[in-house]
């Protein structure tokens, strides 16, 4: 079984290399592709260095590609790979509204996976976390409306995003102006209420991705989403409030204890203990942070809660492992035959 | 006519003295009162120097006490004021649920102020920013239901709060950890759904703070509200996202008109020229801004903003003074004979 990464040098594809090291995904080999100006970069997988390639403009002999290297590249290249007979797992937004290409958080939705034509969708961050702790809550009680605000931090942006907020952070604690290139305003103690291109409807794309994206993958059309989606000056774990209009009343007691036994969640609401979702404990981590779980104020039986999850971990390169790890302990993965 | 500023060594205590320079309220004479540790200070106003005087056991000879030294020390020295003759207008939060002490925030209930008996309160912050944008379409459209998220300075917690991010931000920046003091946990890139103490129902006592006190200064006890307070790395000025349900269907065109019309608020809505509110625009700025307007995707017939407003001066002195401003353009200001 063979892997590759295609976006190795990314800020994903840092951290995808970090998961697969102790992933239980069974491989032989690793093959990590980047453009030209990353190509010959050594990087280290359990110990051995392998050498970034530049990603080649056909097919990539390969089981299982990986794709973090953005939309255009993904759209361009993914049917390629396809034809080449790779499973391609793809972190772009290029596919992921395609009726025929499932959009999958395997806690949620990982029998969708099986039914792929080769790509399977990996769907934005922001989603990727918030569903999670939402979906257990839709099936227990049906969730009709949901508000979210987003926290969301600067590797968001990719890793540039975090060198700008720590490089002006810096220049404007000497006394000196930012200069904002990768966002679109100084990001140093500042916020963005604009993520992604804006819409004819006033919302973001990436407003517009939590709508999409969530109903695809909980799989209800007749959810009603609104978001707003901020940058903030933080590095990285993207934290939301969220708040969830139920067909069937829930308490907090229920939902926490709902929440403790689905996967991939860690509840951490203990507020005597000031124990809540925080940046500064969810990065790093696997599971979401889910907290603050309380009784909705505007919705009778309503939930409002805070979740924290780090955002190239749940929100890309680890739930992109985990769409592999699903579909190779369902059969679903085979090697191709090699010389 | 005398005014006097209690806590005026303080962040707010700060802008009351630079907002009174430039106040149109007409006075002869100004005393600042602090703690016995900043007592002796020398501070200026309108070029001349003047020296904080530790706050006296009992009354003070002033006609206005514009009070910012926390909330025991305005429980229990206001009456005392009051007794001396003085109108107070407290920063704090020890009167402002007590039925017979209006909560005013001018642009929105002026008149209320007129009924006063001693004490006038002034809102908390969060409350005082979202208010002046939401009670123009509560008026025009009647809000069934407010959800609100915030984006809160640090100096939300007073000057030692902005302190606690830079020392701690310039610490990171070294490879150093931080130290909370101030906050929960440390501050610089992390984000702390924890402002002010747990009440039993899960909530802050700063996110109750906006459903009662927005529903006093309204006027409207049938109005549901629900907040999630956070916290985050910025130095000043208070960002929200306020999701609206309304009982009448409004447009995102006609509420941006009825804002730019508003008193008190600036309509800073063009996705295109990348223009909404921003603490980095907001800060120092005696309006609102206000922006991201649009039609909720919840709510038929709603609408979704984001505000920004600096929380020392709307959300803390600038308030103040404008109800001092506005009992004495209502002749409801009298000085006391002096000998």
């Amino acid at each position: 079984m063979r892997v590759a990464i295609v976006g190795a040098t990314g800020a994903v594809g840092h951290e995808l290399l970090k998961v697969l090291e102790s992933s239980t995904l069974q491989f032989d080999e690793l093959l990590l592709f980047a453009s030209p100006r990353s190509a010959g970069t050594q990087l280290t997988f359990r110990g051995q260095p392998l050498t970034v390639q530049v990603t080649p403009e056909g097919a990539i002999d390969a089981d299982v590609i990986l794709a973090s290297a953005g939309g255009s590249i993904s759209k361009a290249l993914a049917p390629k790979w396809v034809e080449g007979g790779a499973v391609v797992i793809d972190n772009s937004s290029a596919f992921r509204y395609d009726a025929d290409v499932p959009l999958v958080v395997p806690e949620v939705n990982g029998d969708a996976a099986l039914a792929h034509r080769g790509i399977i969708a990996n769907p934005n961050c922001t989603t990727a976390i918030a569903v999670v702790a939402v979906a257990p809550i839709h099936r227990a009680y049906g969730v009709k409306r949901m508000i979210v605000s987003t926290y969301q931090a600067t590797s968001g942006a990719g890793a540039k995003g975090m060198e700008e907020l720590l490089d002006q952070t810096r220049a404007e604690l000497n006394g000196e102006q930012a200069q904002a290139s990768v966002f679109a305003h100084p990001i140093p103690f500042n916020v963005i209420p604009h993520i992604d291109a804006f819409q004819d409807n006033g919302y973001t794309k990436e407003e517009m991705k939590v709508a999409w994206e969530t109903r695809k993958i909980i799989g209800d059309d007749s959810l009603k989403i609104s978001c707003t989606a901020v940058r903030i000056p933080t590095l990285r774990t993207h934290s939301e409030a969220i708040t969830l209009e139920l067909e069937r009343p829930a308490t907090p007691e229920a939902v926490r204890e709902l929440l403790a036994g689905a996967a991939g969640v860690e509840v951490r609401d203990n507020p005597e203990g000031k124990l809540y979702p925080m940046p500064l404990t969810a990065s790093g981590k696997y599971d979401v942070e889910v907290g603050r779980i309380r009784e909705s104020l505007v919705f009778d039986g309503g939930i409002d809660l805070f979740v924290a999850g780090d955002q190239l971990l749940k929100g890309a390169a680890l739930n992109a492992v985990q769409i592999a790890e699903y579909l190779q302990q369902k059969g679903a993965l085979k090697a191709k035959q090699r010389a």
